[in-house]
């Protein structure tokens, strides 16, 4: 499917609307179906005390209650800017088919967001991570991957 | 602060529990201050229709709101495998000290979670990746970003 510009101008909107009531950061995000729009999100992390409140994660948490779905299956998702490594690893796990992103990481690392930060620590080892991880009881651990591969009528996502 | 196996011991129990009740994958997490659990999550993305419900994301939400807060400065997180980039990105928006985790990605691989997949994702530019991205209206969306730059009263995170 072609992108809908005017789907993106007002994604924009709602990315310039949420600064202005002080909801949070400038961000937004929309699913779209079948060229509808069906959910909305925008990021409320500092109205809402949620760190993971970002545009895209909102927007993605909302389509699936529509939807009454985990799966974003032929879902088109609008983003104003090019996703973290948060959102977009909440993209692949939803399985929607193509993302659209006004503004880049580049221009959110610019005005002090830490995205291109974040992006940077995910290629370091766990042990060379600005934030300190380290692995501990992996004999015991295995047992919770153990009891999921044993279940016969898990379902899978 | 040191390592409490004990603290593990039950993230690894609330793992296994949590495939055995068919709430969701194999998966758990606490965020600790001051040595004692103060949120717990687990695994609900299938039982509650929410991708971005891993245990890590679940666990960082429950404490932000138990502490009224975005941040979780101070805090450890427990979490029984190797958060994923969604997850990881999400440690890194809310700033805990120190990450402990039992599985490592590979073992998520080796039963069948997209874990390894998704972080390979990430290193590819935002066109080369099988989720298909593309930017639109670049001129249009930095308006939202000079909104947040001439806000006054704005609220960092």
């Amino acid at each position: 499917m072609e992108a809908d510009e005017s789907i993106m101008r007002h994604v924009i909107a709602l990315s310039v609307e949420n600064v202005q009531s002080g909801r949070g950061g400038p961000f937004a995000a929309v699913v779209v179906r079948d060229g509808k729009i069906i959910a909305e999100g925008t990021n409320v992390v500092t109205s809402e005390n949620d760190p993971t409140a970002h545009a895209e994660i909102t927007a993605i948490r909302n389509a699936c209650q529509k939807l009454n779905t985990f799966q974003l299956d032929g879902c088109d998702i609008y983003t104003s800017c090019e996703p973290c490594p948060m959102c977009l690893g909440a993209i692949y796990w939803a399985r929607p088919r193509t993302i659209y992103y006004g503004n880049t990481k580049s221009d959110a690392a610019s005005i002090g967001f830490d995205d291109s930060f974040i992006y940077e620590q995910l290629d370091h080892p766990p042990e060379k991570r600005s934030i300190p991880m380290r692995q501990l009881l992996a004999d015991e651990a295995i047992s919770g991957f153990r009891a999921w591969e044993a279940k016969e009528d898990k379902i899978a996502y």
